[in-house]
This record gives C-alpha cells, structure tokens and sequence, in this order.
C-alpha cells in the first residue's frame, strides 16, 4: 500500500497525499440557528454558544506525510495492536523522532489555514404539482456541494436526480403523465458541513412537510446499498427486481443484491439486506429524525468480499474525480443507470400508486427484532432494579396485531373501487405512521433527534437507541441512580410505540 | 355583605360559611406523569420532583371567619386600600390581637387535614363514527368531577352534554343520521385537581388526536360566554342567530350576546365579543396548547352591569347546588336549554359541513390586534438595542394575504360539486392551521404550553404571550442579556406565523 505503484492513478487506492475531509459537528443543521430556518433576519446565538463541534482542531494527513512521521518516531515500541502497514517498526514517539533521523531535535509544526466564516449557501428546488393529491410530497433529494470536486459524492447521485426530472419533466412537459401525489426535488447546498441546506429547508417548512410528506428519497453517493425505514423495503425490491444489474442482462439488481447481502427474516426467508438509518449521514437525517417522515438513502457500495475498505478509498478527498469515477467505481455509468432505474422506479410508485406502497408490517419485524435484541441483552439486570419490560414488549405486541389488521384490510378491499375518501383514509394511515414515533422530549441532549426508533446511539447496540443509551450509562460506575432514567425511557418508548399501533388500527 | 339576610339561602351570595377551593398548580395534568399518560406501568417521578406546586400551603376561610379574625386584629391601622366590607376598622395586627378582644393573647390555630394521596380517576368517553370521514374526530367534552355538589360546574355543563349526547344518539340509533366526521364526547375526570383526565387523555392519543381532530368544543359551566380560537367566531355566531335568547322569543342569543358584550371589528363593525382561550382553565387546555387543536369554551357569564362578582358566588363552594341553581342561576334551567341548542348547532356544524366552518381571515384579523399591540408597546424600546419587529410584521402580512387566498378560494370554487380530495385539502389545511403554530421549545419554562399565540403569560398584556413575558424580563433591572432573548422569540414567533400561513397558501 505505500508503493505508489499501487495507488492511483494505478489503482483506486489513494496515493500518498490522498487526504480525506469531513465534518465533525454532531448536531446538523447551521450550529448559529438552532431549531430556527437561517433566514436573514432569523436571531443568531453568540458563536461561543455554538454546541457540539469538538474543542480539539483535527488535521488529516495522506498516507505519505503519515508514513514519513510515524516511521522516524523514537521512543519505546507500541504494542503489536498498534503497528500498521508501514514498513517500519511503529514506536510511541515518548519524546520526538529517533536519534537516526533527519527530523532528530525537530518538532512538528503544522501550519493550518481553516478558519470560521458565515457563508451563504441555497437549495435548488424543483416542482412537479401531483394531478389527484397536490397536497401529498414525494420529496426526492441530494446536494450539490462537494469537499473538492465531488465526482462521486455527491455528483452520482446529483446526476441521476437530474436525469430523472430531465424525464419526468419532459414527459409532464409533454403533457403525457403528471404523478398523482406531488413530487419535490431538493439540490440542497452546505451538506458537507452539516446537512445544513437541508436541515433549515426543514425547519422552515416543519408544519406543511410533516402533515404532507409521504416519503423522503436520498441518493447522495449513488450506486446503491440502500437504508430506510422498514415500511420501504418491500417497495425497493419491488423496484430492484423491474432493473437489470448494472452490465448483467438476465440477473436483476434484487438477484445481485441478495447474493452480496442478504438476511433472514422470519416473514420473507431469505431477502437483500437493507439498513436502518440510524445517524445522520447524509441529508435524510432532518427528515427522518427532525420530522419523522419515512425515507430512505441509496448510497455507495460495492463487493466487500474484495476489500476491507470502509468506502471507496477516494471519498472525500481530491481524487473523487470524473476520471476515478470512471475508471475504477462505474466503468461506463452502468450502476449509475441502475441506480437511476430503481430509484425511478421508487419515486414513481411512491408518487403514483393509489395505496401507498408502505408496508407497516415489516415495520413490525424490524420491532420485534429490536425487542429481541433488548430483551435479551437488559430484561435480567433490569429485573434486579424491578423494572419490567412488560410494557414494551405489549406495545410491539400492539403494533404487530395492527400492522396485521391493517395489511389485511388493505389486501381483502377493492381499494380502486373504494371511494376516494377511505382509500385517503388509509394512505393517511401508513403516511403518518412515522410521525407517531416522534418525541420531542426524548432526548434532551440530542439536537432534533426526536424519532425514538432510529435516533443515533453511542451504544452500539441493535436495538432501541435510547434504551440502549440509558442501559449503558446506569451501568457505568457510580450511576445508581440512572436506572429511574432507564425506567423513564422505557415508557416514553412504551408510549411511541402504542401510538404507531393506534395510527394503524380502525380510526374510531 | 356581612348580613346573613343578604346572603344564601336569600340572595345568591355565599353565606359565612361558604369557602372557595381551587387547584393553585401552575401545571396540568398529573403531576407524577409529565407528558407521559398515566397508565398502571408508566413511569412515575418522585414526588419530591414534582413541580409545579406552590410551597406555601393554602387555606381558603368563609367571610364569617375572616370577619372575626381581620375585625379583632390589633396594631396600627392599616392603610385606606387594605380597608375592605366588614363593617370595622382593619389593622395590620402586629402583634396579634385587640387588648379588648376575647382572643387577646391568643394564637390562632389551623387544624388542616389536607393530605395528599393517589387515587384512580376515570375518563367516560362516548364515540358516534363518521360516514364519510370517520377519521376526521370533533371532540366534545367536560369533567364529571366537582368540588362538592358541583351542580353547575360542572354539572350544568355535563346536563348540556348528556342531553346532546341522547338526542344523537337517538338518531343514529334510528338510522336517521349519521355525521360525515366522527364525534367524540369526552367526560373527564380529576379536572379540579389540574385538568388531569383531559390531559392525560391528550398524552395517551397524541399522535392521533394531532392528526385528525378537526375541533375541541369544550363545555364545562354551562351557560355562555364562548372564548375559542378566532377562526371559530363566525360558526359560534351563525349558531348563536339560530338559537332563541333564554325565555326571550323574539331575540336570539346572538343579539342578547351583541347587547351585553360586544367589540368592533375592522372588518365585521360591531360583534359579539369571544374571548380567547390564553389560560389553563379547563379541560380545553390540553387540547389548545399541548396539541394545537382548534377549540371553544362556554362558560357561565351573567350580565356584568349587575354585579361585580369574577364568578357566581358558589363557585367552587358547597352552595354549588341544584336549589342554587335553579334559584339564582338559571330558572327554569332556559340558559341551559339556550347552551345545549347553540352548542349542538355548532357541534352539528362542525360534524357535518362539507367545508369545515373554520374561519381564516378571523384569525388573521386577531393576528393584526395583537401585533398592533406589540408595535405600540414594544418597537420603540427594540430598536434601541437593534431588534427589528419587521420580520413580525413580515409575517402577519403573509398570513393574511394566505387567510384571503383561501377564504376567496373557498368562495370562488363550487365545492358541493368539486372531488371529495379537493374539499378534503382545503379541509385538511383548514383542520392543521393551528398546529403550525406549535413550537415544544417555545416556551422551556411552561409545562405543556406549545402553541405560540395562545400560551399564558405573566405579563398581563393583549398581545404575543412569549414576546410580552420575554420583554417584561428584559425589562426587569439587571437583565439588560435577556434582550438576545426578546430577539429570539420574535424569531420563534415569526416563523410560526410564517408556518402557519404556509398551510393556507396553495399546497404547492
Ligand atoms: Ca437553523
Ligand atoms: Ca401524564
Ligand atoms: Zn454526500
Ligand atoms: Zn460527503
Ligand atoms: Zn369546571
Ligand atoms: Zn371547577
């Protein structure tokens, strides 16, 4: 890895100055207005009350200037979980650089050129009014700004979002189709710095996007491996089994999918693995964790049996070029076409079915699976502090007998024949279903998570983000006292959860 | 005053004995449970959390007491302002009492046997489905729970609720009607001790109660004097012409309600003065400002050129009883008749129109009263430390220019003869105004209090409730920081305004 014949423009590993940015904010959205839309005259708070940025600066380095200091540290030897691919001995540098080294009696000095400034920064937004449902959004978006020249991320995507309304514009243009529900397109802007453009598109617009939404689409770094809500699955394989795999004519993109990455579930045996969107990666994040609005991102991926990179090695980095692109992660645009393919296909039955294509008893799998996953790993220890997970596991119990009572009343009606009214009635049902599971108040000393399902979680569990979190801190030392917090948590979860089951069950 | 001869059983006035309760929590809804409903398994706070309470325990006395008490007390005499009814001079009493007084030397000693315990309340709820949109909820309600006899609070309210109740139910029970949109009667427990049936209620349903709850009709004292929402004005009088003045044939409650209590419009000239619903008073409270819920409220009312009395004299006392009653209160129970018919008119109206009889250009006009007042009290001292009320002003403007585009839409379209989803959008937008004018973190201090128009507030000012309490601290001496804070709601409040005329503007 450090012979730059093997980097590129050899091969898609990054050569020795390589560096790869990004942003380490935790909250999102523009850190001087929180919870407000950043318009000209919105209050700023101080820049010193700014929360959640690290007080520590960091400066990424290419593998090159790496190598070059870590190869020439003195001092004792590191521990063997320490040492790297380096060809040399890594040591702890305990103080400075060997006595056989040019850089001997030298210190380091970097000299760093970030600076703070406030920047103006827009949204691109794009209209299509639905023929039957104006007041329903399909929202489909990505953004446009890039750390450098942003071939990859977030042009992919960019792309293919400008394909699809290049042909559903020129075919509503031509008079010949107009979706039935609304569909908007949002280019959003400073994402790299925080999902800001997208984050106050959202609070600007929190009241009418949360009662109107029926899903949020991101394709960011497009060439798929999609995550989402549970309820969207069953439409992306719909969708990925109408497309070819990219250059493979008789296999289909669910076929490739499965065969790369799948799972066993209880209902469907063996299926494609889908994720969850649990953090804040890309612009979904106001709309999932903000707003609570169903959604789901299709982002880069590629055959992991080939390589142990956690991305592709360009990403965020200088070389996230039209030529690396081309070259080394789509060779001839199949996948992006794919990508397009499917996510078209996605936004169009979103946009156009009658019944909305959200299935709420996969929601109820994915519940029932995180239940397993609590009970297992809290019931016993929560016994001994006499908490029970009784009400947790009746609410899920709730939510799968209404997800049940729904389906089946979705499938033993003649919907296009129902009036218009009840078949509202019903898309009215899973639309919202996502917004029941929203708690304002859940977490404090979270900035606008407020989805109690897939809020993020330093845990590290699979399974409820904040019972996960209150589990962890009651156990660490000297918290005794946190296990009432575990108990609260449990409840407000508790309470979210019989809340979806009751948006599911017969209105009155 | 302190002649028994003019008091209960001879006029309406309490006798000696008669003591007012009340419930002094600054919070509603039980007070172990904040924003969880209070079920068998939710978590419970620990009571010395709980908050909310006043510190000083209270004891209310009879006139008969307080006369003895206050007439005996020695010391200085007490300025002219404290002087009051009882025919005697009253002193400060420092310390204690007259040396011509039997008590002198003597301690004055209270014997309370006030204890606190946690008991089971019961909400009673009654349910008629909707034909056409059984997922569109009116919710109709009042407590069941009184201090003693409670005969009209709440029992002239609960009588009201019961009779409509029977009379529709009846109906359908015929299959002589149904309602397009569902009815809900409500009949709540624990509201003298804190609202908490309603509130609880409210916790428990968020999510769906939020989504489909076109109106809150609130009837606890029963006998008139509505306060609601600006947008409910025009349906409370088109009711209230229909429906003949108590024991007056000839004039409707509408011109009896002219005569006694009126205002004048901008744009209706003279009208009946509604009130609006800025408190926690009853069980409308949840509703309004945890919930954002369109909402009106009856409630007793007397012709005030009479008397001077907040309230009728037994309110709250153990005279709360059918002979007072009937006696003082409403003879031959006409009001109560007079109440039931405008209030089921308006619960008719709101169950069955085709267009929700919701009224946005009211609200705008409220909107303008209260900026007016804010300018005029405010804008000269903000601009000293470069607040600008612009983006207020800004805001209201759009949301009457929105509140004229719909209400020239409404009258302009045909819509007995338009697609049930096209009324079901302006409906839909109609039904969620007031929801876009909820912030959780508006108000950080007030338990439950989201919306930002009607939220209470200490400042005793007719205008924006944050605005006024947050220029009220700014003011206080030593706060010149708390500006930034003035600054800040403006910003919270201008958005929310902004939002709300989103709703009313074409959906896309
Ligand atoms: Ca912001
Ligand atoms: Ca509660
Ligand atoms: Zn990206
Ligand atoms: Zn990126
Ligand atoms: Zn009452
Ligand atoms: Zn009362």
């Amino acid at each position: 890895m450090s012979d730059v014949n093997e980097t590129y423009p050899h091969s898609w590993y990054m050569p020795p100055s390589g560096v790869e940015r990004g942003a380490f904010a935790t909250n999102y959205g523009d850190p001087l207005t929180p919870y407000l839309a950043a318009k000209e005259e919105t209050y700023r708070i101080s820049p010193e009350d700014i929360t959640g940025i690290p007080p520590i600066p960091i400066q990424p380095i290419g593998f090159g200037d790496a190598q070059r200091l870590i190869c020439e540290l003195g001092g004792d030897a590191a521990p063997d979980e320490w040492q790297g691919s380096f060809h040399c001995k890594y040591n702890y540098g305990g103080p400075g650089f060997k006595n056989t080294s040019t850089f001997k009696e030298s210190d380091v000095q970097m000299n760093i050129s970030n600076y703070g400034e406030v920047r103006n920064s827009s949204n691109v937004m794009g209209v299509i009014r639905g023929s039957v449902e104006p007041d329903r959004y399909v929202i489909y978006g990505n953004h446009r700004d890039s750390w450098v020249h942003g071939a990859i991320d977030p042009s992919s995507g960019t792309s293919v979002m400008l394909e699809l309304s290049r042909v559903l514009g020129t075919k509503v243009k031509q008079g010949t189709w107009r979706p039935r529900r609304s569909i908007i397109f949002g280019s959003w802007g400073a994402e790299e710095f925080g999902l800001i453009g997208s984050a106050e598109y959202t609070e600007q617009y929190l009241p009418k996007l949360s009662q109107r939404t029926v899903a949020y689409i991101n394709v960011d770094i497009a060439v798929f491996g999609p995550r989402g809500m549970p309820s969207v699955q069953n439409v992306i394989f719909q969708a990925a089994k109408q497309v070819d795999a990219p250059g493979v004519d008789s296999t289909s993109v669910y076929e490739n999918w499965l065969k790369y990455s799948n799972r066993t579930s209880p209902e469907h045996g063996t299926i494609p693995r889908m994720g969850y969107l649990t953090g804040a990666g890309s612009d979904y994040a106001a709309f999932v964790h903000y707003l609570g609005i169903t959604a789901l991102d299709m982002s880069y991926t590629y055959d992991r049996s080939k390589t142990n990179a956690r991305i592709y090695p360009a990403y965020h980095t200088a070389y996230d070029t039209f030529d690396y692109c081309s070259k080394y992660i789509d060779p001839g645009f199949l996948s992006h076409q794919a990508v397009a393919r499917t996510a078209g296909n996605i936004l169009i039955r979103m946009a156009d079915s009658l019944v909305l294509p959200l299935n709420c008893s996969d929601y109820a799998e994915s519940l029932e699976d995180y239940l397993k996953t609590a009970v297992s790993l809290y019931q016993e220890k929560l016994q001994t502090w006499n908490i029970s997970m009784e009400p947790l596991q009746s609410a899920v119990a709730n939510f799968r007998k209404a997800a049940t009572q729904m389906d089946q009343m979705i499938h033993s009606s003649d919907l296009a024949n129902e009036t218009p009214l009840k078949v509202r009635k019903i898309n009215d049902q899973l639309m919202l279903l996502d917004r029941a599971f929203l708690d304002p108040l859940a977490f404090p000393d979270k900035y606008a998570f407020r989805h109690v399902i897939w809020a993020s979680s330093s845990a590290g569990k699979s399974t409820f983000p904040g019972l996960a979190d209150a589990f962890a801190s009651a156990e660490s030392p000297g918290q005794p006292s946190a296990w009432g917090k575990v108990h609260y948590h449990l409840s407000v979860l508790s309470q979210a959860i019989n809340s979806a089951a009751d948006m599911l069950v017969e209105v009155i």
